[in-house]
């Protein structure tokens, strides 16, 4: 059964989150969502559907090979690609100057749901790609532009993201990469792990995108660079000095080529510097919230994609009589049914909030909003970036594991497409930085830094959604349990400001669990928002807005309870103890 | 890094899982325990550390094949298996009239829980074995006794349980396998999936105790028959007629072999009545409760291998630097310590809560306690047992989870042992009758049936242990909480039996989240015991216990909201809407 993009909830999620992005106004905006979206997706959903998705299967049993150093894909994957860019995927939201379709992150949001919920392995080389057009566009001189942003819009080339090393994964401080000037360029030389698409056979060139320490740089994250290093020399039509040397071995995502690199054996890489010397963190992390979003976005795919499953073998699989003594499918099991409609409500929470989060990007970045309203936008990103990051990856994976639940044994075989999403999706609350580090990221830098202050706009958003609920019995109290939790998260936000200088270690202790206090009160935002959609669906959409305030909102009062119990557990107990 | 048994907190939990069941005063079960589980333990714990844990990833990496006919498992699992039998682990707990050492149920408990934590896939082939014994010894005639049981107990020959066909899963009552009379014997013919070591070279011989259905039996599960079928027929020194077809490719326990089974191919499999004509479902239950503490031991077990492994990694592993500038384990970072923690008391939560179970059924069945005393454990063991297997399975597959996040990218690869926990524990959830399986017999068979006597009575155990407790910060307020859970469960439970006439779905539809509600609960009270118990890690243990007080209890009060919630979010929301 191939993977189905829900377009009428994909549309309606458009809608929402161009609305709470305030770009409902802006008419240009709102026009080409209206005008292109419906026909983009369309697209979109029949390459997921006819190309992408039933390449999954076989991508996860073949994996990828690497032979005389060079990778090589799954059956099918090349010619997958080759499709994949003759009709222009790559190019959606790139910028037209270079040969880009120029359309909205939003409406690229969608199409990046549904690579990842068709063929994770496979979206993970265009985002990539994606990611490092937006840091070459920001950040790299009009040579480089010219030079490399055409071929990485059409997808002829891709990209990589090279961070880690052995020494140095969540703290990139510690990396060892070197970069030697050598007249207008740089000579690098050193090793990179965990690198995506780090090689493969699906395109002619690989544009990788490598934080690496120049001469006489200061110590430390803040001494880095980032240099562009082709794997294959343009003008020269040479081969350069990195290459692929090892491929990992991993649960899941087995169709992407997890690579060892090394740099500079015969002398050094040639690399270009990419922004300002030693300001390669900045570049990186405008490649880092993109890759963050798309981690948001391919959760969501995951997620969604275990829901279809999880409902198609419910509704096929017969277990149990009905009082009339006749087989039914179980679907109809109370028990069953609450873990599909678990799996529904909290796929379109992270739907809601991930496109949420592209919405604001485009209202930070284009020209369809005042300078105040575009400033805004930023401080709402900087927010939802990690906020979406961690809660749809960690939702992906809770998804999975009931769709595993939903097939009973069925979904531990090795040939259910669902024990792959079940391991697929544990990846993203790893990857992009993993999930603490964007607790940590949300907390420190976007709550306690200013003071709260992006964090009262959204809460006071989310107030307002609260308030304009119906009282309808449906609703489950989501209007009440809402407002109280915006009221809370609002008091103990002030509780850790005020404590942060003489208790510092309280917000890094409860980082985490303040997070996923947020996303599920963010999640029930989204649902508040889709509940006050006016449309055919209605009756049924309020339902399910019911079910989250019922079933998935009271967790939220488990996370406050752990926010409030301070660092002190934490600190006071021992995990080594008793030894 | 070979899994080492963490006998001091075994020890500890032996003491107050028999001191929770009443039998510390019972002094000849007293006596036993102190004198002889130091040494079983040690033993057991060696054989875990030098033959079973070492075969875990070889097993994980090879898998089982079928050949001609025959399955072969992992290179060296033979020879352990061997050393296994010649060593007497088979027989801890086995009757002595048939060869067993005749142990406490307790003592083997512990045992279990190890082989489990080394290799899981090797121990579901002895715990097969155990459970068979058990059924065998408590319904089967003298003559089966005699010529199965002594060869079962040394372990010579192993056990399947056979009860799964193709359209028979929860639902027994459409097993089509047939079983006809012929002389003293039965000719059974069918056909049946998911069979455990179904097949397998380890032992010279196979007691499949297969669920079939004889004629003129009455319709639907009360129908089934329970046979004994072995593999090889002893006097005739032939082969049976049934054998394995198939063998499933698994995401884990990938070195136990899950058999395709078929009966009768060739007349007929010849099999022998165990227990009354259609009276097998009381006997198959005997082995399944049996197999059920197993699966809540084997996932201590897991968990326990999680944290050894997620301990030893955080400690070894080097990101970030301290104030000094130094390099750090990440185990000095906050939030790993919170993972490591929150590891730490759930495993031992799960290990207190299925030893307590255990030692209650050494209560039921034992000659230690009064008449009185063993009716009051057998209601205990009829609500723990499902309650264990559920809330330990589950917390085995959160654990592993977090141990996978605690390792960071490596926790993704192939050849982390980790990776391999993390796979393995999700199957606890699912075999021996899926979590809301046991979620239904708890609320259906367990609560309502008798009226919530037995909660109720497990409800005065658990408050008394929380006013017990001293009021110290570092407890978090465990003993307020806990009082705190037991009122709410309390009235809950009788408002779910004052409606359970006019609003019968509703305790349907809640079932799931009130087995997680009484787990988290019951794991808070073991808390509370260990807590109690003196000795030189008493601050160390309290610690643990206030950091399950603040960081894993308030789960609870979700879960009563989604009881409270009721039946109507359920029942009202559609998962197939909006299409």
């Amino acid at each position: 059964m191939a993977y189905e993009a829900p377009l009428p909830m994909m549309r309606l999620t458009l809608r929402q989150a161009a609305r709470a992005a305030r770009l409902d106004g802006a008419a240009a905006y709102a026009e080409t969502l209206e005008e292109l979206a419906p026909a983009v997706l369309e697209g979109a959903s029949r390459i997921a559907r006819e190309v992408l998705s039933p390449l999954n299967r076989v991508g996860d049993a073949s994996g990828c090979r690497l032979e005389h150093g060079t990778v090589r894909t799954p059956p099918g994957f090349r010619a997958a690609y080759q499709r994949f860019c003759a009709d222009g995927w790559p190019s959606l939201a790139a910028p037209s100057a270079f040969g880009g379709q120029g359309l909205p992150v939003l409406i690229a949001a969608a199409a990046t749901e549904m690579w990842g919920g068709a063929n994770l392995a496979f979206a993970m080389c265009p985002e990539a790609a994606s990611g490092a057009i937006e840091a070459l566009a920001v950040h790299a001189s009009a040579q480089l532009k010219r030079e490399y942003l055409p071929q990485l819009v059409s997808g002829a080339w891709t990209a990589s993201m090279c961070l880690t090393e052995p020494q140095a994964g969540s703290d990139l401080s510690t990396i060892r990469t070197t970069a030697e000037p050598d007249g207008a360029e740089f000579r690098l030389t050193g090793r990179k792990i965990f690198i995506s698409f780090g090689d493969h056979d699906l395109a002619e060139n690989i544009v990788h995108l490598v934080l690496a320490r120049a001469p006489q740089a200061p110590a430390g994250a803040k001494g880095l660079s980032l240099f562009l290093v082709p794997k294959r020399l343009p003008g020269a039509h040479a081969d350069n000095d990195i290459r692929a040397v090892g491929l990992e071995h991993k649960m899941g995502i087995r169709a992407s080529p997890t690579c060892a690199m090394t740099l500079g054996e015969h002398g050094g890489a040639r690399g270009y510097l990419v922004g300002a010397l030693h300001g390669g963190l900045e570049c990186m992390f405008t490649m880092m919230n993109h890759m963050r979003l798309g981690v948001a976005l391919h959760s969501t795919g995951l997620a969604e994609r275990a829901r279809q499953l999880a409902l198609a073998y419910a509704q096929e699989r017969r277990q149990g009589r009905n009082a009339a003594g006749a087989q039914r499918p179980i679907i109809e099991h109370t028990d069953v049914r609450r873990m599909l409609l678990s799996m529904s409500v909290l796929t379109q929470a992270a739907r809601a909030l991930a496109y949420g989060a592209a919405a604001t990007l485009d209202a930070a970045h284009g020209a369809h909003l005042g300078q105040a309203e575009r400033a805004r936008a930023m401080r709402r990103l900087a927010l939802l970036t990690p906020l979406a990051k961690a809660w749809c990856s960690d939702t992906a994976g809770e998804v999975a594991s009931l769709g595993v639940q939903v097939h009973g044994g069925m979904g531990y075989m090795q040939d259910s497409e669902i024990s792959q999403i079940f391991r697929d999706s544990r990846i993203g609350s790893i990857y992009e930085g993993t999930n603490y580090i964007q607790a940590q990221d949300l907390i420190g830098r976007r709550v306690l830094r200013d003071e709260g202050a992006a964090l009262e706009e959204l809460l006071e958003d989310i107030a307002a959604a609260a308030r304009a609920l119906p009282a309808e019995p449906v609703l489950a109290g989501l209007g009440e349990r809402l407002l109280a939790e915006c009221a809370a998260l609002h008091t103990m936000t002030r509780r850790l400001i005020a404590a942060h200088s003489t208790e510092p270690e309280w917000s890094l202790a409860v980082a985490y669990p303040f997070l996923q206090w947020l996303g599920v009160t963010a999640g029930a935002w989204q649902w508040a928002l889709t509940a006050l959609e006016p449309g055919p669906d209605g009756a049924a959409l309020r339902a399910l807005a019911g079910f989250y305030a019922a079933h998935i909102l009271p967790r939220a009062r488990a996370c406050a309870a752990l926010v409030e119990s301070g660092a002190a557990p934490i600190l006071t107990a021992d995990p080594l103890q008793p030894s």
